[in-house]
């Protein structure tokens, strides 16, 4: 008890803490802490009138809402669960959702696709949800006065944000992140981009995706002002900035020319946005930002399953692997299939073990077993250790294969092919093969108009790059790489161009 | 396991990470990160070889050396504790931890007092620590090859360091701190001082206070450089800020002023210091830093018990406490005797939950309840929340007046008290009275020379600052308070001065 820390206990202490604070802004919703803090206990109450106790989940269907805070701070207050659900999906796949999460309450916003499926206690965003929430009796902090919750709730790993994401099996799976994993990854980051108090966050990405979620839970961390945009639009960002005094938004890549092209004419002030340098125009309005988070470009490796991010390009300054280094709260290992550590240079699953770690997926018992195998968290992904201890990002670990007893992970092989300045694309899988059961394939698309290479040259360039018994023993080029998604879709190569014989198969 | 992360992982990953970044200077010694896992893995072997395991204590009687951090992780890595003991103290005293503590190993520095201790299993320090060391089989990271360590350690509040402090009754008790707490607690001074990969700190302070300790672990989470010096000495502390590029050292007040002196010639190059500003001297000497940390002077409440810091003035620009507000990873309440909140700007005790708070004392299972009554950490200190949420330090909780039902501590009336400018010290008891139980008596020293002020006067005064019914009733003028340590001695006062009555007596 004397140790817990939840998302509920952090509100309740800025409750304390910070009085005068706004804690989030939505449209014409400004809340301090203490306001807050005493929808939440509202919110809560009226949950644990519809059943909603420790372990059950709560499905919010909507665009980004200061809402969604509410109920995950809800949620932790009561021990459930809060998952923030796509809501561009399609009716099936929201019907698959609903099935898989089966949530004892549904909040939602008024969609084509999820009208089909609205079951009687839906609760619609807006009036009927303030409706909810003001009928509830107060659930205030700590788990003494809390009628669901265990009392050390938040320190066993118990899920409090669930977030789906990617397909195994062709269907999305529900990470499930507990209070102590969240506080720790926020933790991490308030490191990283050296958060102080003040800092305000403009959700303007997506709060079901781990990559603003992350930094509404930081925000909240450090007692800022999360402010709610129900979904992208370049003007309204420029516009909540220069009003709101935003200190960072979800924002990259063509979001930020977006945002540098509404404001050309210099209509907004964006001073008050410390962030990454991006392009002569962005820059001159904005303040470059000189944390390690914002001066690396926001580098590093990360899934929903770790909170975020695992390892920070701006813990490896002047470092080797694009990657960078752990977060000081997690441990990381490059593990061989059978469990054990590779040699340094040497390409391993990414593994981890730590504090912001997930919880599991929901209801896939099977899957966590096998992504727990000897204690460590396997993230599906490959990486590798540069001389200098950073890691290095390889690829999407899909298969293995296994020739003359040796591991061979076809992104590795891929990536060292697609180095080569002739080649636009690569895929390689497993053929059978007498001597060495299996043997590596190349399927190869040359850059059109390009130098060109032949299969000999392209052997030797990867011989150069990584171990011989790598190489490809055979290369075949093609017009294009079947894909799946971003990935190669392997099941088609194998059938189109001969390969079986995998390990376990 | 998958979430867990103790001091002894933090190096495993490091050894990885960091293999080039050099982890600890003592003297003519530099190790790296592998070289510093590789010493721990033989040190843990060969205490597991003196029988060391879960929950042992091993005893550090030294000034500051490297070999205090070895034990540390070694301990970790077995589940055991260190207690880095105060060198200084008298034969009788050491005599009292020995006896207390119990320790499995002591690992000791030759002085007049411990020699006259010395058992026969003791290894000194220097060539015979070495040698002890060198013999160890290695015990690498990772609960699966460890003997004696429980696969969860660290994650359960099991202690790792044991630190002597707070005298009650006379001797001191151990405060146990474990790995999850002290790795919390540097999570939040990364955070407030914004540590970044590559900071140096010089270990310039005592190791047995939690105030060195607390920077020389935070150094470690972020992979920095641990410099150690045996102690304080202003010349010594010029050489090694200028040859290790030192980032920080343990310094303050006059300690500051002593290395500008050392320096006045400029000898050193002391600029990689980047540290509180000071005087003029000094802060023409190093980089006056910008952290929240720096800034706002290294403010904030603090004891051993809670890691180091609980709350500070860096999370709390311009806030009106000078404790500032709570680390992000505690919550803070103020509390009356019976548990509950007191109102705001009511002085009630700082009590503490959250992820650095300690683990209790080492064999007083009698204060340990005492001290986690209601579920709260209870500090034995005083404060009050100020409107903007701040939080003021009144003073150590250390006896209650009951007066007409209502509780007064000795502190708040001695502070009000205190604020007058005619007045030297103060103090304040309760006498036994027929109409409120107790009413409070005041026993001022007045400034010599000063202005001089009536006893009515004084007490105006203290009505203008604090509730009424807290106001002495009696007011009687001394030479001097008798003191034991810092603080005022109660039972001579009472003693001297007829108080009684108290609650609960």
């Amino acid at each position: 008890m004397i140790h817990r820390l939840t998302l509920s206990d952090v509100l309740a202490e800025h409750a304390r803490s910070r009085p005068l604070v706004t804690a989030v802004v939505d449209g014409e919703t400004r809340l301090t802490y203490p306001e807050l803090e005493a929808r939440v206990a509202r919110l809560a109450g009226a949950l644990a009138g519809r059943g909603v106790g420790p372990g059950d989940r709560v499905l919010w269907l909507g665009r980004n809402a200061a809402a969604v805070l509410e109920l995950l701070l809800a949620a932790s207050r009561l021990g459930a669960v809060l998952c923030p659900a796509n809501w561009r999906q399609s009716a099936d796949e929201l019907a698959f959702v609903l099935e898989d999460l089966a949530p004892t309450v549904v909040v939602w916003e008024r969609s084509e696709a999820a009208a089909g499926l609205c079951g009687p206690g839906w609760i619609e965003a807006g009036a009927a949800y303030e409706e909810f929430l003001a009928g509830g009796p107060e659930v205030r902090d700590g788990a003494e006065h809390s009628p669901g919750a265990t009392a050390e709730h938040g320190d066993d790993g118990s899920p409090v944000l669930a977030l789906y994401t990617a397909a195994f099996g062709g269907r999305p799976s529900a990470a499930l992140l507990s209070d102590a994993a969240l506080i720790a990854h926020s933790a991490a980051l308030l490191v990283v981009r050296q958060m102080e108090p003040g800092f305000t966050f403009l959700n303007s990405g997506p709060l079901y995706h781990v990559g603003t979620m992350m930094f509404c839970l930081a925000t909240l961390q450090i007692g800022g002002t999360n402010v709610f945009m129900p979904a992208f639009d370049a003007e309204e960002v420029c516009r909540l900035v220069d009003a709101e005094k935003v200190t960072q938004a979800f924002l990259f890549g063509q979001m930020i020319d977006a945002v540098a092209a509404a404001n050309a004419g210099g209509k907004y002030d964006l001073s008050s946005l410390r962030f990454v340098a991006h392009s002569p125009e962005w820059d001159a309005m904005i303040t470059v930002d000189d944390s390690p988070w914002c001066r690396s470009k926001m580098g590093g490796y990360g899934q929903t399953e770790v909170g975020g991010m695992l390892t920070f390009l701006g813990l490896a300054p002047g470092g080797a692997g694009f990657a960078g280094r752990p977060s000081p709260l997690v441990q990381v290992r490059l593990l061989a299939p059978d469990g054990t550590e590779v040699a340094p240079g040497e390409v391993g699953e990414i593994c981890a073990r730590g504090k912001s770690i997930f919880s599991g997926y929901h209801d896939r018992p099977e899957l966590n077993a096998a992504r727990t195998a000897y204690g460590w968290h396997h993230t599906g992904d490959l990486g590798r250790r540069e001389p200098d201890g950073t890691i290095t990002f390889i690829g999407p670990k899909l298969r293995m294969i296994k020739s003359g007893n040796e591991n061979i992970y076809p992104a590795e092989v891929e990536r060292a092919l697609k180095s080569h300045p002739a080649v636009r694309d690569a895929a390689v899988i497993g053929v059978p093969d007498e001597r060495w059961t299996q043997a590596v394939k190349a399927v190869v698309v040359l850059e059109p108009g390009g130098p060109g290479a032949s299969a000999e040259e392209l052997v030797e360039h990867v011989r150069g790059r990584i171990a011989a018994y790598k190489r490809p023993r055979h290369v075949v080029f093609a017009e294009e790489i079947p894909k799946r998604g971003f990935t190669p879709d392997y099941d088609a190569l194998d059938a189109a161009y001969g390969g079986g014989a995998y390990p376990g198969a």
